[in-house]
């Protein structure tokens, strides 16, 4: 199988590949972070580098793809991941009842388009938020337009949405299901990894403590309300988090 | 109340306090991490610093719990306080059954005495070991010598661990129903709280990983067997768990 991802949908796939005794091959940014690499390499997987800023990791897997004869396994548009993913909302919901909000970080719009699908299935009226670094407007943008749009690709320690475009079939999920999504910035998903970090003692990268920073920062009304935020990730390089829980970043 | 702690139990007797509206002092040591003692003070508790390598914390605790008709409310050596941290270990077999050996960190021998009459009481023929820092042999020494012993107090990491002594009534328990307790160094200890922050992303203190660190580090064989092992604690200064992660500690 040939997958590219910014590094957690490649350690799924490489340790399902691993689990099912096939040949993985993942294209990752260079920039990922290494404990990203290391993990997806520690799972038997083949690791193809690319520069996400000029670079198109899309045609890149294809091509390999093409010429071995594997298949592709998108990172979220695709209806299968879009469902397995979606699992995340449905196992919360079974587990906490009568949610009136679920917040959700959004990259690619897999885990955001299965979430909502399960979420909206099985809590009627449930209001659901997205939450994308506030310099990548790729979700806003395109539920504005109505179709997928590409953005430029910001710095940011939000590394697991830096994907310039969500995907075009999370997007139909999205304009169907999703209230709307807001922009979290460094600083403030910085603050939400410190919290974790504090009160739950849950180590989450910045990205994937995007909702809880949405809330925090008050992008998101929660007063009276039950709330489920969904964490995601926890691949965080030693010396960025020694540096994020020291408040340096 | 009046209580004396490194630190865990500081926070636990000071929430209880607030939530019961009670004033707490609490007697803490001077070199504690500014986490635990912003945690304290953070439930609204009063702290009395003392150096830990000169001064006797519970003659201070005493008197001050005399001067104000306080009540003294010891962070190990007392009944109810063995009992109730031994519930850890009464959920743990509930959850998860067939043990073979149940790994505690020991301090001064709350948490572990309390969950050896749990597990023991709970599940036939389980063997229980206790984990002090290398350099602090008092629960070692006191077993052998079958009575309470002072040892000097080391620095260490493992600041959970660093009173100079276990106490009576926790002793009598390690005596009936421990099969050993073995030693820890910092390098051990650190290499656990690597371990459960890039595997589990879990934040666990160096005290409070140091059961887990026995086991990684070969101290206690489990080849084959079920394994429980508690993790205790969570506080860690943001400097020192960046030089953690960094694998400079």
């Amino acid at each position: 199988v040939v997958a590219f991802s910014s590094g957690n949908h490649a350690q799924a796939v490489a340790a399902a590949a691993q689990l099912l005794g096939v040949r993985a091959t993942i294209v990752m940014p260079e920039d990922a972070p290494p404990v990203k690499l290391e993990a997806t390499r520690g799972y038997g997987a083949e690791i193809v580098l690319y520069d996400r800023y000029i670079e198109d990791r899309r045609a890149i897997a294809g091509a390999i793809a093409d010429e071995r004869g594997a298949s592709l396994i998108p990172p979220y548009d695709h209806r299968d991941v879009m469902a397995g993913q979606g699992t995340t909302a449905s196992e919360l919901v079974e587990q906490v009842a009568d949610l009136d909000l679920l917040v959700v970080p959004i990259g690619g719009g897999g885990l955001l388009s299965g979430c909502a699908v399960a979420a909206a299935a099985l809590v009627s009226g449930i209001e659901i938020v997205g939450v994308e670094p506030e310099g990548r407007r790729a979700a806003r943008d395109a539920m504005t337009a109505g179709e997928v749009v590409e953005v430029e690709v910001p710095r940011t320690l939000l590394d697991g949405q830096q994907t310039p475009n969500i995907g075009a079939l999370p997007l139909r999920v999205l304009t169907a299901l999703v209230d709307r999504v807001v922009g979290v910035t460094d600083a403030e998903a910085s603050h939400a990894v410190r919290v974790l970090a504090a009160r739950t003692k849950q180590l989450v990268e910045p990205s994937g403590a995007s909702g809880l920073a949405a809330v925090l920062a008050g992008h998101v009304p929660v007063e009276g309300r039950r709330v489920g935020i969904v964490l995601s990730g926890g691949n965080v390089a030693a010396p960025t988090l020694a540096r994020i829980l020291a408040g340096e970043l």
